[in-house]
């Protein structure tokens, strides 16, 4: 078997009006799909960030792979190394989901890859999750991603590129966050929460919680303020949120910093932004920053490295949980292969899923039940690329002339004064 | 694809009087042939240990596969783990390859996971180092793995199981251990040397290596002594070896010792005795006891942990070798095959092939040429078992009651006195 064409098409989601302690997020989400397709007519599925540089370097790799097996992810590597930018070149510098700027091609390498090993499972007519080492749970529990937000009635007012259509509606305090928490989980059965915090004020996100803890007393509860908050403002909530918390998400700035704050308050402390790759992962080791990473195949370079890092989280006695990245169907039913054979993914994983409507699979959306989205029996991921949706969402990539997300710009249409501060408290 | 058989094999196999610092090989090597069989009547290779206390647990944990898919690595995993001896009981102790006496699955799990891997590359028509992600080189190179030994006239006075041919004579001082280099070099080509030391004193020991380093200027040079000598002696040998070696083999005994000696001499040691796990890995990273670890499958737990092995050696910036675990051409085709798909491995691999005259292949034994075995494109590990060869070697296992090794016993049949010590210089 030998790879025929790949093709990379961004394409651009609906997405609300999310605030995030770095902003606000455009009305759209841009992603990259990648099909590999083989000389037997089979295509493996890849999905990840659909901003202007990673586009770019997908693009460049992409025609090299012509004649490769798809089983050879060595020659991969060495062809996404060889086509890596030269350091200085703008295309070098940061690309989304490194926030220490880290200049890897784990992400270039990671996309390709695991549309190699979807295409090696519809090849074998396996499901992703038996490639990966079996499934060791048929169903992987997510958690309810909540978010403050802004109304899309006030947010069209000032840019009109957001969808008319938002049934979650203006989340700015206590009781409407409980009842975004509330319809999240009548409709898609969640049993644990993620709050994304560092929007309101350190008392307000604490008052969320102590409401979110009442008002559903048996689901574990977490906090992610993005860095938001300083050391001792981590410290003074930490106090008040101990009880309530499975863990603390990146509440303070920096490994050290995290460190600090552990070492303070003995509280599980998590993280996307601080453990990002291998590197830093053997300096957590000697600081002891964090003691949960949330994994993420798009920017630690794919399903074999998640599952180095899954290994690397059980020899250094670490929590293994799965971050969100702004993703749809594709990435959620390879999240879902690579948890179902992970067996220390100790933690509900997050997802965005809910937050978009548009999707580009056949058979519609991927159904999150009781919380849960399943494995199915089917070769590879499961899910089949419905080409109109793909073309329209392609359209809809041109039209709106997103080329990725910047959502300290974003936020300034709407308060041209705010700036981008960390910690902000 | 399910599993419907498998068969685990003891055979024996003779070896010549072979000596090291823990005493004298046995007349026979034993080992264990496991044999994979799928529904579609395709069958997958493996080989391991065959001392008794392996072979029982390979036993119990066999018959539990019948029904498995081969690609379900975690179901292999959790059925060892169910499988496993209590903590306390004989079956617990000890196994051949830790010498730490970790009681650790991995030993058993990896044993058929190797044959599971060469089932799925078998399934798919491909070499296995493609299923491993792909070749990065064709030949893997070994190193000529020089044995001081008895001569066959002499060891068969006290032991007659010891063959009667034996071309390589007694190798007991510098002239003999130059002739043997020679000799190897002359039949296989290799292009790199390491001497098994640790039996006569440390100074005719420094001595071979500089009349090696005469012979064979081009050729770089180990030595190993198991963990033979003291710090003192270790140290004081560093100094007249310094330039001559590409690394220091377990010179002197324990991972602190190892530590002690690295700082003190600066020379890169490397080992197969103290970095056996990855716990003890995890150990290792904080004194920096070694900077070379001999990977093996059959004990790091199989392929996967081997690349897993390969991918920490590459974070942490841990130099990375083969040991030879006293295999025939079943594990010896293993070995190319993850050799050939490791991009780290910076060192040519150790082999006991040459010290073995039967095997149980069709086609007969493996090439080496020019110090290399080529991974051929076949599916799987390349080549099929001889059944004739695996019964008779089967029946040599029945007839010559070995169940494993015991190095010091076998030397005290010459030496009624000799004992186990270490260090011993
Ligand atoms: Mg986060
Ligand atoms: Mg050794």
């Amino acid at each position: 078997m030998k790879i025929r064409q790949v093709r990379v098409t961004p394409v651009a989601v609906r997405n609300p009006p999310l605030l995030n302690n770095g902003g606000l997020y455009n009305p759209y989400t841009v992603r990259s799909i990648i099909e590999v397709e083989a000389d037997n007519g089979l295509i493996g599925l890849g999905e990840t960030f659909g901003d202007k540089l990673v586009l770019d370097r997908l693009s460049s790799v992409r025609e090299h792979l012509v004649g490769l097996s798809p089983f050879d992810l060595n020659a991969l590597r060495r062809l996404t190394q060889t086509q890596a930018p030269h350091p200085g070149s703008e295309a070098f510098r940061f690309l989304p989901g490194s926030w220490n700027g880290n200049p890897t091609d784990a992400k270039i390498f990671g996309a390709f890859e695991v549309a190699f090993l979807d295409l090696q499972a519809r090849h074998l007519g396996i499901p992703l999750c038996e490639l990966l080492g079996g499934a060791v749970r048929q169903e992987v529990p997510f958690s309810a991603y909540l978010f403050f937000k802004y109304g899309t009635d006030y947010a069209r007012k000032v840019d009109a590129d957001y969808a008319e259509h938002d049934p979650w509606g203006e989340v700015l305090n206590v009781e409407q966050l409980v009842g975004e928490a509330r319809r999240m989980i009548d409709l898609y059965g969640f049993r644990s929460i993620k709050v994304k915090a560092g929007i309101l004020t350190p008392d307000q996100d604490v008052a969320c919680i102590k409401a979110l803890r009442k008002a559903f007393p048996d689901h574990p509860l977490r906090l992610d303020t993005n860095g938001g908050w300083s050391q001792d403002t981590a410290r003074r909530m930490a106090e008040q949120l101990a009880g309530d918390l499975e863990y603390y998400e990146d509440p303070t700035p920096g490994l050290g910093g995290m460190a600090d704050l552990h070492l303070a308050t003995g509280l599980p402390l998590a993280t996307n932004m601080v453990v990002t790759d291998f590197d830093e992962f053997r300096r957590n080791i000697t600081v002891n920053g964090v003691q949960v990473i949330l994994s993420d195949h798009h920017y630690w370079g794919g399903l074999r490295a998640t599952q180095q890092l899954a290994h690397l989280c059980e020899m250094f006695d670490i929590g293994l949980s799965m971050h969100s990245n702004c993703h749809l169907g594709i990435s959620l039913m390879v999240m879902t292969h690579i948890a179902a054979a992970t067996p220390n993914l100790s933690y509900a994983c997050d997802t965005h899923y809910p937050w978009f409507t548009e999707d580009l699979l056949l058979d519609g959306r991927v159904p999150i039940k009781d919380g849960n989205v399943a494995v199915r029996d089917l070769p590879g991921i499961g899910v089949e690329l419905d080409r109109r949706a793909l073309a329209e969402l392609h359209q809809q990539y041109l039209r709106c002339g997103s080329h990725g997300r910047d959502d300290a710009a974003q936020m300034r249409k709407f308060k041209p004064d705010w700036e981008r501060k960390k910690p902000r408290f």
